[in-house]
């Protein structure tokens, strides 16, 4: 089995959180130094166990470590890494959990002396809720972790990431960084876009005095609890995935002009086909 | 209290069902007689104790009623509606549950021979099964059933049908049909076919080789399990509010084409502030 003698986790949330939780859980780990901005949430992390120490400066945690497991949002993990380069112990292996690919990896591999390794990877998990009160050991059970080596990844670094992702229960797709951020912003970034724009229109309608958000009932507030993520977070990943998410967006206008042409049209079959196809695809991946 | 001798449910499925079970418990209604064209719902119906009796001919389900519920398919309550009229007793309701509003009562109010009622309603409420084997009692609590009276509507009939609705646990907003089809096509069209069209475009992509729809997770899968909503529904809903469809789906793209404008220029402020007045406008319906 996979064994890191110290594992640093810098930005102790969700994700980092979560990680750290089940590395313990399973003895995949010695020691866990958790590096933030903030006591509060630092301490509160000691404080439930996830970790067994705190600071506050990153060369500082990550000192003898073998394994850094960046989990800052994604924007600022390309500064975290530049940050920690020149103080990683030889042979230590830095990961990510950043939901971007293409431009963190680009970023972060030209940074790593040599003899130490950068991996990156992006778990397809989540829940709305941040910080390490959030984290739990089961957050990726069941669910995927894609990993994004490219041609210069070390193997033996690259199959230890997808080794810890296997003991945190998950299944560990390998993707080119640029196929991942497409997948992604199929499948979590254009929702989130369409879903806020929704949001939006629907408040923005004023035809008949506007409040129609008020109506909603259960289908509308499910099919928009997306529309309420962090906006934060949210505005850095439109940042960072801008090319994967135009194209997203872009392919998706083509599947509602589509539609809006079937229903000017009145065409009766073609709605039919359109539905069924969208029930069918949706139901297999129930 | 509202009291009626006699109540007519024709189509005994998740509304009408639904409907007949909360009067009854109430003691509203003194028999419940089911139409459909089927025998085994109807007959489930019975069993359940939806249902007193029922008939596939909805003439003799009619006769001698003093409240008649259509809930039917859209497209065919005007049918439904036309085969009942001269069959009506004195004094008779008819009232309905469809999904959009202008197409129906301007078919149905002429139908209606002098001294016998036409109210439309629509009920805010629904999950994804039909027949009597999905009504319960407890459908229609909490939500918003908007009753759709005109200049022609009879007061006392209208009155009448808001006291059903409200004995059924909802409130009971009145809104002219044209700005009901225009409140639901935003809350409740609007999002199936956005939904719908993000499933079927996240299928048709295929330029990593297709399958993305597998590595969907939690998020993406709550937001478009309305994808999965019956398509002879949604198709019959999409022919009969079409206009309402269109100007809700137009009006939709013009958000969605803002945010693409935020994205392709990386505004981060702009981005930040449309993704925020979604999530405290999503927040504030919770
Ligand atoms: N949430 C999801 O659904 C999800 C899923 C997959 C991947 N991800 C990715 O995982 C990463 C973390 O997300 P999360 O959900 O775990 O967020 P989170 O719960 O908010 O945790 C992020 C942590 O990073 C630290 N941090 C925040 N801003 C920072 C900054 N400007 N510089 C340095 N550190 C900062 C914070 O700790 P301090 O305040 O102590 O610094 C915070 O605890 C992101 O890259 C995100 O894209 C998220
Ligand atoms: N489901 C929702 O979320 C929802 C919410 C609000 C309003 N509505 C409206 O309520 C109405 C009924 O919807 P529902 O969800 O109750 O559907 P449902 O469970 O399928 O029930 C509809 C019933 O109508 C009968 N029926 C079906 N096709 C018919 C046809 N061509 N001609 C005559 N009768 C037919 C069926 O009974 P037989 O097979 O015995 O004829 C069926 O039990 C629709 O107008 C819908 O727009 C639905």
């Amino acid at each position: 089995m996979v064994y890191f003698k110290k594992m640093a986790v810098i930005g102790v949330g969700l994700i980092g959180g979560s990680l750290a939780r089940v590395l313990r859980e399973k003895g995949a780990v010695g020691e866990v130094v958790g590096v933030g901005r903030g006591e509060a949430n630092l301490k509160r992390g000691v404080e439930l166990g996830v970790l067994d120490s705190y600071t506050t400066d990153a060369r500082e945690g990550v000192a003898g470590a073998d394994l850094v497991f960046v989990a800052t949002p994604v924007c600022t993990i390309p500064k975290v890494v530049a940050e920690i380069a020149p103080f990683l112990a030889p042979g230590c292996i830095v990961t990510d959990g950043g939901s971007v690919k293409e431009t963190v990896v680009t970023a972060c591999e030209p940074l790593m002396p040599a003899g130490t390794f950068f991996v990156g990877g992006h778990p397809i998990a989540g829940t709305e809720h941040s910080g390490v009160e959030a984290s739990f050991s089961t957050l990726y059970m069941g669910r995927r972790c894609i990993v994004t080596p490219t041609a210069s990844t070390d193997p033996a670094a690259l199959e230890k990431v997808v080794e810890l992702w296997k003991l945190a229960g998950s299944t560990v797709p390998l993707m080119d960084p640029v196929q991942h951020d497409r997948v992604v912003a199929a499948i979590s970034h254009l929702p989130h876009m369409v879903a806020y724009s929704l949001v939006n229109a629907v408040d923005g309608y004023d035809r008949f005095g506007g409040d129609l958000l008020s109506f909603s009932a259960g289908g509308f507030r499910d099919f928009t609890r997306i529309a309420s993520s962090d906006p934060v977070m949210w505005r850095d990943i439109a940042l960072t995935n801008r090319e994967a998410i135009l194209e997203m967006m872009d392919f998706f206008s083509v599947y509602l002009e589509k539609l809006r042409g079937l229903v000017a049209e009145g065409d009766a079959d073609g709605l039919q086909a359109f539905f069924l196809n969208s029930k069918q695809k949706r139901d297999a991946i129930l």
